[in-house]
């Protein structure tokens, strides 16, 4: 008989290890069960379909249920939530959502695949929980419904705050502002995007504060008052009050690791689902990728816990390989991340200074602003980076970096620098593509590396 | 008495050196003569100059005569040709040009700096030359004045002829077709820019042509008809004719090399100057850099001649830290280039397929499509990616892309890759930034070193 494999979670991770073990073993036969109504759908998008620019929540999805049956083999349930993992017998119990007497139906597992990405984290504010549900206004974004949700509410002149000050809080900003709502942005830390160095998060700051965004840093929401049924008033930290018509929660995410937790697989960090390089769990016959489960630093290959996309892609793959019997390794993260706000990226990869030090190197950081085209070329606009890195070695552990569009490739070239151990001697050295209207003779990373030279010799 | 340091070039490698050498000894006595009229101008920008995008002369120039004598103390003189170098005494013999009849003057050096560039070079057409001088209405563009000239000319309805269908020929045949000429571009090669693949150079002439240039491959210029002053018509080796009003010529260019010919210091591939990875030629007083002056490859060590901006200016550097004193040495070029056309984006990093094959290696190449956003984002462009590789290894040698603006990026994440000796499997895992206005989950890079796997696992 065909090996049975069970996928928990249809977006990202599920869908890929789906996908991949299909692929590689045409023989297996592959249940996806999905707790939304979508899946394969790109939540990276989901600020995009809000706001608008991108049309139609059918937009985000990569691969429909008919071409998953059809053209992929794989049979996926959409609003059916698996309740429960039994170990022993190799079940899970999966309740279809739409049927609301219908008892869960036993299903068995050669092999499982726990994909349950991630909740959004809700903060413990007095009143936003009505009867104890979150009050009709206050939204978070994770799945396509609540995109809709958000999308139908954006009316121009309606008031929102946004509480988080990071990267999707503040993509959703821009995007509602950009629709003519009022938005106001409460970060509890000191400064926006709280790991990136404060001058970057003082420009974005400065930006959003242009386009009318109100934005309140080191404040925190102390309680919320409601109608009953919404919530209509937010008393803050510094002791002013905000009047709103919805609230966004966008304070981060933790492991969905429910099922995980019951059955009695190993958790770590923020509780997240342990798993080897091969993405298998404690238990030998379960495998978690994406979202819910923990990862390692490529550069250290201690655990970390990062849910973004590109990961549960790349693990979900992982996970498919192993599933289908060819041996794949994950290869770890280096934290990647970016994003585009106003039309300036920022982003980051590696460590920061505080993680490499916390690892053990003796590391330093600089910081340089350099154009990012030939001084004589129009157009050009400045263009940030800053530099992790060891100072006995030189080798670059981390950067960051802030400027015009051509900022997202300049932080794939320092990721690529930072996996393979190049040091800031050989990054100064580096041979660059250069054109006036494309970079400078010398690249800002150039400059950055020349800079971080210099603090070595220093020392 | 202080040392003499006398500089024979003032554009990218001489003043690189000469700003270099000062800072870092400011007690050398340096003397840069130019024989242009023009000294630290940013040559890669005369197409755009010529265009009229970059609206002044002045506006190439990075450091004026004035800033360089009284802000870095430096003297520059242009309008000086050095007709000799005297090895045996440590002289040179210079001449001022603006002077018709002054005797050239003889100045003493402890370490000269030989930055002379490189010449246009001039096919062999019958009928280009009238009376041994190149025909009123034949242009090239290396300088300033070149450009000068070129911009006076170029009118609305004229009618142009680029022999050439390289970057720069290109760059030339757009910025003037944008103003209203008539261009036809003549490349004796079977396809436009001959060192990439084929479909790239098919793109680029489908882009030219529908803005109106003619694009003839695999076409020379068998003769020239002129009225005594001007040529008015080219006889081409497909027997067709074409009239014009201007002739560009953009074939490549030589190392200009007479003085170190004169002087006897060695010389090697193209007649380029023969220097060791601190600049120094067979003489140790006398250093050479920039497009005069051979170079090696990062990856083999082996001799190269890459005459392009960025290395100028970086063997400028390491000549000048080496005449003042602190050992320096040029890490090798691994000849990245790029350019723009119509806002399209085309370069390379590393080596060919068949100059890898050539350097031993049992290489291969695969080339992928791919958008160069999540597909669900608007604006997106296909991204094209060649990878050349070691079969054996997996290690990556070479790249080239065509596509959107953030193709630059590529080129360089690549060109770290290739410096770094990274793997297409290393490649395949790499945690690259995402998000969807930025790059697609899977960026490009990922698709093309995936597919290079691929091809390695067939082998």
């Amino acid at each position: 008989m065909n090996k049975k494999i069970v996928v928990i979670g249809g977006t990202a991770a599920g869908l890929s290890a789906a996908t991949k073990a299909k692929r590689t073993d045409p023989s297996l036969q592959i249940t996806v069960y999905e707790r939304s109504g979508y899946v394969s759908y790109g939540a990276c998008g989901l600020p995009y379909f809000v706001g608008g620019l991108i049309p139609k929540a059918e937009d985000l999805i990569s691969l429909t249920q008919e071409q998953l049956k059809y053209e992929r083999g794989i049979d996926t349930f959409i609003h059916h939530e698996v309740v429960k993992i039994n170990r022993e017998d190799k079940t899970i119990l999966v309740k279809n959502l739409d049927q609301n007497n219908g008892s869960p139906k036993e299903v068995a597992y050669d092999k499982l695949v726990i994909a349950t990405g991630a909740t959004p984290i809700i903060p413990d504010i007095d009143g936003l929980r009505i009867e104890g549900k979150l009050a009709d206004n206050v939204f978070t974004m994770r799945t396509v419904e609540d995109g809709i949700l958000l999308r139908e509410k954006k009316k121009t002149g309606k008031k929102l705050v946004v509480i988080g000050g990071g990267m999707i809080g503040l993509e959703m900003a821009e995007q509602l502002t950009e629709n003519g709502l009022i938005v106001t942005v409460v970060e509890a830390a000191p400064q926006l995007l709280p790991a990136f160095p404060a001058e970057y998060a003082e420009k974005i700051k400065t930006l959003f504060t242009q386009k009318g965004v109100t934005i309140l840093t080191g404040v925190t929401v102390v309680n919320a008052e409601n109608n009953g049924k919404a919530i209509n008033k937010l008393h803050l930290s510094n002791e002013t009050e905000l009047e709103m018509d919805y609230i966004l929660i966008s304070i981060g995410v933790s492991p969905e690791n429910g099922l995980a937790k019951e059955c009695g697989l190993e958790l770590g960090i923020k509780g997240a689902i342990v798993v080897d390089q091969n993405q298998r769990t404690s238990d030998p016959d379960i495998f978690a990728c994406g979202d819910c489960a923990q990862t390692y630093h490529a550069l250290t290959g201690k655990p970390a816990y990062m849910p973004l996309g590109t990961h549960a892609n790349k693990q979900g793959k992982v996970t498919g390989n192993n599933i289908a019997g060819i041996h794949d390794r994950f290869d770890g993260v280096l934290s990647s991340n970016v994003t585009l706000l106003y039309g300036k990226v920022i982003g980051s990869t590696g460590f920061t200074l505080q993680q490499a030090l916390e690892n053990g190197w003796q590391a330093k950081s600089i910081s340089i602003i350099k154009g990012d085209r030939a001084s004589y070329y129009p157009g050009g606009m400045p263009c940030h980076i800053t530099l992790v890195f060891d100072v006995p070695s030189g080798r670059v552990l981390g950067a960051s970096a802030f400027g015009g569009e051509t900022t997202a490739g300049r932080l794939n070239t320092l990721a690529a620098a930072i996996r393979m151990g190049m040091t800031t001697k050989q990054l100064e050295e580096m041979d660059f593509v250069y054109m006036p209207a494309l970079a400078p003779v010398y690249d800002p990373m150039l400059i950055a590396a020349s800079s971080a030279q210099k603090a070595r010799k220093k020392e």
